[in-house]
């Protein structure tokens, strides 16, 4: 399904009037684990950047660097003081994109990561797609509007040119904080209509919507929610090779953004 | 099951020893839902802040006020602007807590809300627990390592003399974005042992540890989750008798808190 031109909020609109008629000059890369960030991070041979706005003590990660007329931010969550492992799933996610916004004020996020893909709806290893809706699959209040607010669906910042120019697919993403699928999770994503199934990117939008940044996703595809192997093995033996095409779609969507407003995209 | 004395994380203590010599003069109360908030903000006329340090647009409200020797901050995440209803859920909970850790610098946070509870723990309707520890049950992600990061097991600031001079409940709280309880979420739930289940404090205690600021949790009981009723249907029923039990513990926990300093929690 292709992306409409009208956003979802209006505020992030006349957020958008204010910068569309210059061309974007800075934006921030979300990504959530280390192995999807430093393929990018090397590529624009970003350096870390160890004065950064966040509090002391975070682990939190900013890569920065200049890229022909764009300033290039990338954040991630950095190693969880306490496990030692990426910092994945929603809240973390909340947590830097509010925190980089804060400090960095970028005119465009791109969150990039990977994502399990269903076959049912044409989704393939090593697939990339350009996220036309986002919603959650785990926040479930059969309360009424409380149950709308917990599915959050929101409409990602519509790029209908840069969705042609790349000739990526496109489908809507269902967030959760969970790797695996139960039962009821199974239940929402298919009610969500969803393409790909990650653990950020619905947390992402909200808090770019609530702080009025346009906000786009790029995700790629390293296992088959819907096929024969478990998710977790899949997952990792994908890992390495999928980072590597997220990477080159990345940089293709920084060479078509630079230069560009808003409105072009 | 009693809270330890040993705090879980060095970094807590480190931050707890600079402060635990002068009396508790800032606490921070995180509230979910604005019919959970306003007996409190009655109760101590606190004020609203209209010009908090939050960003411009966003729907979250501080209110404040002083009660003997303490200035007491309470922050409840407002009307999501997009869906009209109360911000809860892990993710507003995580970013209401960052910023007001970072505009307010409490001494002490309190999450205080309302929760499900086990009778099979023996929990009933009306009964106020100060946590002993804080887990999420709906972050499966079966990796090594990475599953322990999505439990996110932590045990809460320990306060036995709290504990006992108010001669309160104590349990486990496990918390989770959705207000029923899926089998895989029951399994979860059962395994972090826990006797109440919220949608915030596990969230509310991650980020109060990334910050180093001490946090306690109080939850009063508004529907029994392993009983016979719908738990949407009771937390209705439930919610108005019990938010004003809430406010009479969280009223005895700030008039215990006055004057003493962590250590003499």
């Amino acid at each position: 399904m292709a992306p409409h031109r009208e956003g979802s909020d209006a505020s992030v609109e006349a957020m958008v009037a204010q910068v569309e008629k210059h061309p974007i000059s800075s934006i921030l890369i979300i990504i959530a684990m280390q192995t999807e960030a430093l393929p990018v991070v090397n590529k624009f041979q970003l350096i870390e950047n160890p004065h950064s706005s966040f509090p002391k003590g975070v682990p939190w990660i900013h890569y920065h660097g200049a890229y022909k007329d764009i300033i290039i931010n990338l954040v991630w969550p950095g190693k969880d003081l306490t496990f030692g492992v990426d910092g994945v799933g929603t809240i973390s996610a909340s947590l830097v994109t509010y925190a980089s916004i804060q400090a960095l004020q970028p005119d465009l996020i791109i969150n990039a990561g990977t994502a399990g893909g269903f076959k049912e709806k044409a989704a393939a290893i090593g697939d990339v797609f350009l996220v036309s809706h986002v919603a959650f699959h785990d926040r479930r209040i059969p309360i009424p509007v409380f149950d709308l607010y917990g599915v959050g669906l929101r409409q990602t910042y519509s790029t209908p040119n840069l969705l042609k120019a790349l000739n990526l697919k496109t489908g809507k993403l269902s967030t959760g904080d969970s790797l695996d699928m139960s039962p009821h999770d199974e239940a929402s994503i298919a009610a969500n209509d969803a393409t790909v199934k990650d653990m950020e990117g619905a947390a992402v939008a909200y808090v770019a919507e609530l702080l009025k940044v346009p906000a786009i996703f790029v995700k790629a595809v390293t296992d088959i929610v819907d096929g024969e192997k478990p998710t977790a093995e899949e997952f990792l033996q994908n890992l390495a090779a999928v980072t590597a095409t997220l990477e080159e779609v990345v940089t293709q969507v920084i060479d078509f953004i630079s230069g560009k407003c808003l409105p072009e995209l």
